[in-house]
């Protein structure tokens, strides 16, 4: 299978880049499973495919991405032509981007999903990686609440497809409009406006004394954020959850969202774990978006949801499927004259389409089932002159042991029914 | 739907990034039905998939892939921490790291496929974009013509699982072996062997006399080139397609491929169109690749075949298929009073695994029935009062023009059904 290298050169690190995975076959097989069941989902909605590719002009993110994600964490830099690329750290701008230029020909509303790798550099920890996968579910021309529901209506059942309960999460509901009128009533700048929408983002994370202490610094009271009345934009949204039979809802003032395109209801979904009560995924509504391209703005409403964060959900929860190989067979030979006839096998069987793997026999008959193992691949099929010869072959489970005789002519039709 | 932006702020352009592209839903099916043939085919064979990131260390590439490629078509810079950092030109060198790093736990033979994006700087032109996706379909651990006979093979299903005949398609199979034993003859240096690859490689796109001159200054004669025997390996390669039933391939001396890293057999798959003879994609042995990173070598064959290429091969065949929107069906509304009735009944198709997209009844019905059409969905229900009251809905083809009334009952089926 390998030889020695005489050459004492000095060796490649085997080690991907910083921050970035490889996916080997279990790890791409979960992965085809969870964007499988995203696809599923969206698609049942009516969402529709698009995709672009991950180089975008830099200037896209300038006007609206935040200031901490442009500043610090992209990758930007410098084509051969002397033009300024950034690899996406988000997918929204990008989607509004393709809504803006086709306008005109779109029937609205339009439903759009996409599954794209986004990108950036932080330093790489547990659920913060420099590339991760993303489904993104927007909603594009719609004003009403019916928007909003419906999309928040889209991670709900996304949330019941990969297996979770409705106890295990909880969807947190909050208003940039509410926000809005606050920091209005308050009369507060535009930059002290967005200084509190980011001290209120980040609460959760620092201690209460230093919130209060900052909030005062913009001449906030701690007790204006306090609100016991629902605003009437989430009461709405609510309303139409419960109609569709969702009630692991609630009202959060505390739900900001990162992003300064925001301007409507935004929400967050919470994993309700109690040692790991956080932030799965969220998103909320962005009316002005489109206007960095166009006058005629679009609004849009959608969320984003990442591999990792969910992988690790379905982890801690028990929820990961088990690895099972797209390969059904393995055809290994027990002498080389049997090889013509076990090729002949494997392509009788690919035409039946079953997915079936050949052995070349070049290594020793206990080896060749050693890798089949290895691959995890449920049965093996031992081709000598004897099975050429009378064209019946012992079929073994690999996982129980047990072995029966098939005939050529039921071999496909065995296979295709297990 | 929209509203007018009052501000005269400077507008950013809607174009993506010079060289790639966007796709659109239509564009995004008619990828997915690429990928979705591709991978289909590979697992009938027995290949698992893998993936891994864009991003790789910019040294993988300086050993062994082309210095064209390397020096002048790489989008290669420098992160926020000083690494050297590459946007993939090519999957293999990414491929022989993974398996170079597991040679220990992986089974052998070792079948796997990915179909990753990679980059190159070019001027876009037809057929050569900045970014295109690749199916990689490697088989490793392997010396035997078997394996360069396999890999063909899946290269074969999958021009007929796209529908091709045997007759659009020659399938050009080469020796760098044959080539190698030319260069020893001639006592050319590593140097002026490398440059003779290239010549040849390049043969088609010079002329003639162009051609003449230059081997002649590397001391070759052209009557050298012109070899009428069928190198061994090659032969024994035709001879084992043969076995399996593929007669469109055939010997050409002058197949090259240009990265440096081939050490054996080589092939390209050639269009046969009388008005468009070109290389649609290729691949070869490469024994020494993992030898980069091990000093156990793990011999390997494989190919690449590119979405661009592959898309011109099919458009000028006619052989794209139509555009089917994932939608089985629309529901308008025919009153504000009766959306609460019509989301009802989007969520009990939803729940019977029918995709259903619904209207919020923002704009007039006719305007609604538009939308429907412009999204290419098949179906239109209309729900207003009566619909609300009676459970009885008007089904319509939008192709046909044909309208049946289904009760609520039946309607989940008969979409399961067409």
């Amino acid at each position: 299978m390998s030889k020695k290298d005489p050459s004492d050169s000095p060796k490649l690190s085997t080690e991907s880049y910083k921050g970035v995975r490889d996916f080997y076959p279990e790890d791409q097989a979960f992965f085809n499973y969870l964007t499988g069941t995203m696809r599923n989902v969206a698609q049942k909605f009516g969402y529709v495919e698009y995709h672009a590719s991950i180089l975008e002009p830099a200037e896209l993110y300038k006007a609206k991405t935040s200031d901490e994600i442009v500043g610090e964490q992209t990758y930007t830099f410098v084509d051969r032509g002397g033009r300024e690329v950034t690899l996406r750290p988000e997918m929204t701008p990008t989607v509004a981007r393709m809504v803006a230029a086709r306008r005109r020909e779109f029937g609205f509303p339009l439903r759009l999903f996409s599954i794209p790798n986004v990108f950036r550099y932080e330093r790489p920890q547990r659920g913060r990686l420099r590339e991760h996968w993303q489904l993104n579910v927007d909603l594009f021309g719609s004003t009403s609440h019916e928007a909003e529901a419906e999309v928040i209506s889209v991670a709900h059942a996304l949330m019941l497809a990969f297996g979770a309960t409705t106890s295990d999460f909880v969807i947190k509901i909050g208003s940039r409009n509410f926000l809005n009128a606050l920091t209005r009533e308050l009369k507060l700048s535009g930059e002290a406006s967005k200084k509190l929408l980011g001290l209120i983002d980040r609460r959760a994370k620092m201690p209460n004394d230093q919130f209060a202490r900052e909030i005062a610094d913009l001449g906030v009271a701690a007790e204006l954020l306090e609100s016991d009345r629902v605003p009437d934009d989430v009461a709405e949204v609510l309303a139409l959850l419960k109609e569709r039979g969702i009630e692991n809802a609630v009202f959060a003032p505390e739900i900001v969202r990162g992003f300064d395109y925001y301007s409507g209801v935004v929400f967050e979904v919470f994993d309700n774990h109690p040692m790991n009560s956080r932030s799965l995924f969220g998103g909320g509504r962005y009316d002005n978006l489109t206007g960095l391209f166009d006058n005629e703005k679009v609004p849009g409403v959608g969320f984003g949801m990442g591999d990792v964060t969910i992988k690790d959900f379905l982890d801690v929860r028990g929820l990961l499927p088990e690895y099972v190989p797209p390969t059904k067979v393995y055809i290994a030979v027990a002498s080389p004259s049997a090889l013509s006839h076990a090729s002949s096998l494997a392509q009788m069987l690919r035409a039946e389409n079953v997915s079936t793997a050949l052995d070349f026999g070049e290594k020793k008959l206990g080896d060749q089932i050693k890798a089949a193992a290895k691959h995890k691949i449920p049965y093996l099929i031992v081709v000598g002159d004897d099975e050429a010869a009378s064209g019946s072959y012992p079929v073994k489970n690999l996982a129980t042991g047990e072995e029966t005789k098939r005939s050529r002519d039921e071999l496909a039709q065995f296979f295709l029914t297990i």
